[in-house]
């Protein structure tokens, strides 16, 4: 089962993306054709979410790579510029990482420019296959006739495809589970609206929109079964930074006993922070909380306050699904294990 | 110290609203002249708030009285229609029933029409001065240098004038407590965005904008001294039914041990019900979550759950802020001893 549409797609040397920004009322590509086109897309949000930002820096590192051949000075600079399109998401920096590490080996190769290529395809590729072991190693922890809640989009939207905590409902719903979801629309960006929404109707999904402020009740009356959501970086003791309003939904889960999950895949998890208190927040512009769209919803002379993210406190997740199996607490030392056995 | 402007006004006969719709990037003046103008007004919010519905419904019974001063039979199912309009805040039963109690005290009189133009003009005096008080009694709660936070708009667009919540806000302000406020944006309708933010800039009080999802780690991280907000209807054990939203963050203010008020007239208060299940939560059209203003944030065919209020328990009430004075727990016994001392 695959989606009917490419969150990004390489083809003649361009790529491809759908532009996010307009969903869901216009489908439209946005032509990345520069490494230049690449930092705009992830800065702006033409593409978003952790794992698809990471495989489109990819692509990023290859454009630089291909203008800037002779000049090892200029292109590290511009994988430094794609780098800093925005902070939070460890992906990012994840990618160009095993970018950079390919270049190096590969440098003196006549072939470098196809062995770039080819990284950033195996990486796109790769997180597929990633995100359907995700979908599948999800399944132990969706009962059946479930009803889950999600926010934000960890969707095929914020990943090569499938998704990650979608990825986690879609294999259930396929494996006729008989599950409902309740989707939080996402302030300020909508992606719950705007994308999951757009995800869930496609894939015909049973489900419902609610506002942000609208999950604790739902939660309290007994009618969440499960939370799950995506990571933009987890740390090594198991502190998930994902979408601002991810942290009030855990207090809430943990206050009535309802079970938390974080979706991720292993390049999530930031291997060089002991917790989320170092993770960067990315705090973002004014005017998306002041308009939505064309319309104007605060007056331009309030002040606001605007961060992306927010820390889950390890204490608050029931477990973490990756791709390498469902990590339970002690996290510290289950995530530790996992790095013992898969990365290093 | 008052507003630059008036929620309501009556003029020649005619009940002038600021249309709370189009607030804050147009400023219009809706007239209602009929009770069918009056109905029209509260349930499509040209003006909210329960003390403001409860002032303009009064103005709705007067104007029904005008249109079937001799048909009682039409008279009364002219008042049913006008309560029929919203069903939560309970204040709009509370002014119709008012005005009835005096239209049976003095329907024999030949100046009854004058005697329900006074009591409509009466009640809409009241709730200012109910309110200024309000304000006054809430200073204690208020230290120096508090970071307040407040949920969707409890302010002069919310009332007669001054306001309950924003009312302590501002008296706090007036009386140089060198406050600091957070606005959250309250969802779906923006009532905190669109008015309360419009509230904060026309008072010069120094305040920031958050989408709802933000205030959970202002909380947690000990950047807010109290939350006060407003109360649509609050039962006799003290369960305090508000915006939706308002449960979430009393949740995680238990859970961080910040105070938590609701400020709201005796009016508020529903002396027939005995906890907050008995409330009915209004469910609004879907597509105040698929749409802001003409922009659509939701596909067309997602499916959309909207409460617009919910129920917070007592237990996670610091305190309710009257006009007679600060209610503490137990609820349930000193809510009943305002009611012998004040109701009765």
């Amino acid at each position: 089962m695959n989606e009917a549409f490419n969150t990004l797609e390489f083809k003649n040397d361009e790529l491809l993306l759908i532009d996010q920004r307009l969903l869901p009322s216009k489908f439209e590509i946005f032509v990345a054709k520069t490494y230049k086109d690449i930092e705009f897309a992830i800065r702006d949000m033409v593409v978003r979410g952790a794992p698809a930002i990471g495989a489109t820096a990819a692509y990023g590192v290859y454009f630089a790579y291909k203008e800037f051949a002779k000049n090892e000075v200029e292109f590290i600079k511009a994988c430094d510029f794609i780098n800093n399109a925005r902070p939070t998401a460890i992906n990012l920096k994840w990618a160009i990482d095993r970018m950079l590490k390919v270049y190096h080996e590969n440098k003196k190769s006549d072939n470098i420019k196809e062995i770039l290529k080819k990284e950033a395809i195996l990486i796109q590729e790769e997180d597929i296959t990633t995100n359907k072991m995700i979908g599948e190693n999800g399944l132990s922890v969706v009962p059946q006739n479930a009803t889950i809640l999600t926010h934000c989009n960890a969707g095929a939207l914020a990943t090569a495809g499938w998704g990650t905590a979608l990825g986690v409902i879609k294999s259930a719903f396929y494996a006729n589970k008989n599950i409902f979801v309740y989707a939080d629309e996402t302030r300020p960006r909508q992606q719950g609206a705007r994308l999951t929404a757009w995800e869930l109707t496609q894939a015909k999904i049973p489900s419902k929109l609610i506002a942000d402020s609208v999950a604790a009740t739902l939660i309290r009356d007994g009618k969440i079964d499960l939370v799950v959501l995506g990571a933009d970086r987890i740390a090594t003791n198991g502190d998930v930074c994902n979408k601002i309003g991810t942290f009030s939904l855990s207090v809430i889960c943990k206050q009535y006993g309802v079970p938390f999950y974080s979706a991720a895949p292993l390049s999530t998890i930031d291997f060089t922070i002991d917790d989320g208190s170092q993770i960067p927040i990315e705090e973002r512009d004014k005017d998306e909380v002041r308009f939505v769209g064309e319309t104007q919803v605060a007056p331009l002379d309030m002040d606001v306050y605007n961060p992306a993210f927010d820390v889950t406190p390890h204490q608050n997740v029931t477990a973490i699904i990756t791709e390498k199996g469902v990590i339970y607490p002690p996290f510290k030392e289950n995530i530790a294990k996992l790095k013992k056995q898969f990365i290093d």
